[in-house]
């Protein structure tokens, strides 16, 4: 079977950078199309990432040659990978769906349109099915699925099981998240040697609202309804490459034992795990034991960064219980969430 | 006026260091005895400290030539600091308030004795009058007051106007804190490195229960009735070296709008306040109104680090509100804090 | 006697904010004018450093309030103090000059002209003689007063009792440089975690050539005659905020034995030291005796950031001796030594 | 063909894990014994090295149930890889040797004997011929044979060509040294936040004495003859978790152009290249040739950690040459030398 052929929008980035890193040897898809702001457009992919390689695995010879192209349909490929910035996603995604391209979005700019699913396999699998709407009220050929920001994707996997089997009503989160969730240059070193930034911009927000349309249902395929429950979120930037730390707490309906609590953690599986897609770990969630653990150098790269790893599970005297969770930001947070929405949708037959 | 003698016990360790450099040119008290364990007992301090020494500032030139003596009895002062490490500190103390010393611990071994003041001037100074049933059932000449662990100092500090002002129901609060807190050699730098280390042994549990103590009533000056709201605590080690910022969100009995919030924070003035002791900070609380304010390395020294700094107050929509604590761990968090507790019940008439 | 009026160019950078705390209840000069690029003026100085402004000092009140100017002649003003961007600096100072100002410049581009001073007052303070035949040859009734590079300023300081006592032959230096140094936002946090940056452009070149002028002699007052020693420099960037340390080694015509080696550097004393300067530090280079010292965070401030720390003396088995040199990069590296400068030059009576 | 046995001494520590890790599925060596102190001894060794464990890969599965012994002769192996700690490894080591197992120690104590190889088979293969000597003195079934300090082997690398080429003369190396380096707990964290440790005890001997022995000659099969060359070495401590960064200028009897010295170091080849040993890296020097490479975060790991990068090889003004080498210190500076080492005497015959 031959490869599909896709592109990276906005492929210079750092983002943009762990999408042609993790594409690399994909079984199903093929790095054909690189594609970024004009100030890289014309130069090799090597010239124009050239001292801002931020990967430590070196650039694969097969995308170090390709010319970048500007951002625009005309792209000889299938599907397109969107890292580009938000002040400039909205409406290139847009055109490339209208033009026929099956759009993987990593920008927030569609995550919370009504028609556009904000998907994490795992999760919420049956919100693909909005995409015929989407095609079919928008006349496009193409599609645009999203996922979400970053430090909602380690929250949100966990409190899945957690809704499913207790039921949610309020979630308190405190992250603590890596540097490379900036961009580069992104956070300066002066800002961050000996001090922590706590604060980052519209994150809190995203925190608060993407998990309720994930956790919600799709009702007639047209139509998303928010879950219910609460989520507060204070964020916070911390001196670490990789791996976003979430301290969090949660109230349930029903308050289970803590080996019942766990073990719904420990066991959960979701569609990606069934179809054994390419990208997905094993386990999507990682329960360690130990007192003092997850911690980010250690724990960011179980499931080659793709597992969410969960620890220090215990009561919560203000709320039920309250666990960490850890999760690689760059790979499950961002670019392996985009592949993994891909490949599932290629299983599913969209692509 | 003469000054008061004292001595600092555990007087080479980061705490004890702190001690010495706080006391230099102090208007009440000179520092006339340093004490450690044997391992530094007989030689001179500046010998004992020699690569050990962490304070940015330099030895005081009066202390650098004192023999270091053995921590016992003895010793030719009035009042004792006592830094010892909690393994050790316990009967040691006692013995001190026995042989009438008056003691202040910065050491947990005593902090919820019924009989000993688990002191905080501006919040509970009406707790001191504890001592006279301390030294009656002991049998003391001497006494034991004691200050608190340093991540619940910064925290029961804006605690006190919020539950004056509007009823303290519930607290979560999740830190990010200073290596400074651990102690010398303390953290291991290869744990520490790209990383975040999210457990701090016995921290939460003193940040759960010492609160209670603090913001509690003393009925007929013999026992402590523990306040009645629930705190949840969360503790993390980061890359800072002073100043532990603490994520907070609280429930209130009567949520007042923000403006009234932040006033009774801004506003909130104690006894030291009202006495202007030497260690006292003009406002014990600062509100910072900058988005992504306090930070540790901007805002650990204001009122030569006795001020605490409290920031980004907004609705919490899962409790009330939620607002960031800044404090300088070693100053308003340790030593600076049993200082001023000295000086307080100095003015207070019992030293 | 009134104070001198002086304006600071460049003024929200970070050099500019160090310009703006040591000139603070300076005893000499008065901060009336900060001028900017076209981005801030019209602000308050307040508005114009919002969010940028990285000294742990909170911005003096006096000059808070102030209207940022244009960099352009006709500041109500003395003399200024230029910490402007290399790549505007050199054409403004030169238009300053010519409109009468005393400009103290902290930016490269004169550092090298035939007729401008790269002053260091402790050790060439006959340079400013120069100025004479810079104001004829040019024109002007002000004149342009430079200082060094940051890295070439902890170097050159030992480097001149060295050279007046023992002959200098050759230097190699290998510096390890603080993040401040690069400006803001200057170093991406993303490049230093967990990494060293072994490159600073144009930074070795300045360090191999700066030093020759500065430690060269004045024939005739108007022709500079370059010192005859090397020097090689390696310079890399390191994750510390203030403070370059330098790895030097020195080969000397006589090679005396340690004890005098180290007593030339300890009881080092030039013309500001004489002149009792306000910012001129007591002892202009420190010995520090420890095996380990000197060390960033423990010996930058030394002499409120003037002095320069030397230890770990010892001999070279490649050269003759080699040592650390240590000094505080914003301070005694840039505004202070500008600062210096223009305190000198009062005092021999050209402002 | 079935696998050797061998064991790890010292198997707890940082360096023991790395062995632990690195031998994982090896071609030639199955660990069959691990064997620390007695502190350790009895217990798996998955409790033994229980919040102790570093590597950020897990522990192997059929390690993490052997019992650990006593460092004692009497285990079931042939050869035995010995981290211990200095201070007991000497006599140890002796006794295993004498029992009649090939010890392969990263160790120092017996780095200096004068009939013991300190081997780095690419540079000094036929150092190896001593062993005979060592064993028929020493009346030893078995052998030791060690190899260089970590911040040697990636100096004394690429020293090899450039003495074969053109004659060295005299190196002059600064380090910045990783944390790892020091082992577990190892650097304190108070003592490098915002800092650097300009000082590592005892390395800089090493750097200067070690390099001589590895480059020079054996006579006869018993006497080896140090190189001729000087070196001198300034060691710091910097804030990176592994890689030994290395700023180097050398004295050539030669000067070569710049093109034939980065030839001599790209085309370097030696004999375990030559053999394809499993741990030989293609290429044992990799040379870099962008301005700012090679940093520690990028570069530590080309060779599965094995190959020692350069880079900025250009002229110096003081000796000939200066160039960056950058290694990993805990695989081709300890571990994985000694591995490598072992190979080379299983190809040899020696084992």
């Amino acid at each position: 079977m031959s490869k599909i052929k896709v592109g990276v929008l906005g492929a210079t980035g750092t983002v943009g950078q762990r999408f042609i890193t993790l594409l690399q040897d994909h079984p199903y898809f093929e790095v054909c199309e690189v594609a970024a702001s004009e100030r890289s457009s014309g130069k090799t992919y090597a010239e124009a990432v050239a001292g801002r390689w931020k990967v430590s695995a070196d650039i694969p010879p097969a995308v170090a040659g390709m010319t970048v192209k500007e951002v625009e349909p005309g792209l000889d490929c299938r599907a397109v990978f969107s890292a580009m910035d938000a002040s400039v996603a909205g409406p290139v995604e847009e055109k490339f769906a209208a033009a026929g391209y099956c759009v993987f979005s990593n920008s927030r700019n569609h995550r919370l349109d009504p028609d556009v699913p904000l998907l994490l396999p795992e999760i919420n699998a049956e919100h693909v099915k909005v995409i015929e709407h989407q095609q079919k009220s928008r006349g496009w050929k193409g599609f645009i699925v999203t996922n979400s920001n970053c430090s909602t994707m380690g929250l949100v996997l966990p409190l899945k099981p957690l809704d499913v089997e207790f039921g949610l009503e309020a979630v308190s989160v405190v992250t603590m998240q890596a540097i490379s969730g900036a961009g580069y240059p992104g956070v300066s070193a002066l800002d961050i040697v000996d001090n922590v930034i706590p604060y980052i911009g519209g994150e809190e927000g995203k925190m608060e609202r993407e998990p309720l349309k994930m956790l919600g249902s799709l009702r007639d395929g047209t139509t998303f309804i928010e879950a219910g429950f609460k989520v507060s979120a204070q964020c916070n930037r911390v001196f670490v490459l990789d791996g976003h730390l979430e301290c969090t707490s949660v109230a349930l309906r029903r308050k289970p034992p803590v080996e019942e609590f766990t073990r719904a953690l420990a066991e959960f599986r979701g569609r990606p795990q069934e179809l054994k897609l390419p990208s997905a770990p094993e386990r999507p969630i990682l329960v360690r034991t130990e007192d003092d653990r997850p911690q980010p150098r250690f724990d960011r790269d179980h499931g080659k960064g793709m597992s969410v790893a969960v620890g220090r599970i215990r009561p919560c005297s203000v709320l039920d219980y309250k666990f960490l969770i850890l999760s690689h930001n760059t790979v499950r947070g961002a670019a392996g969430a985009s592949i993994l929405n891909a490949e599932f949708l290629k299983a599913e037959g969209y692509l």
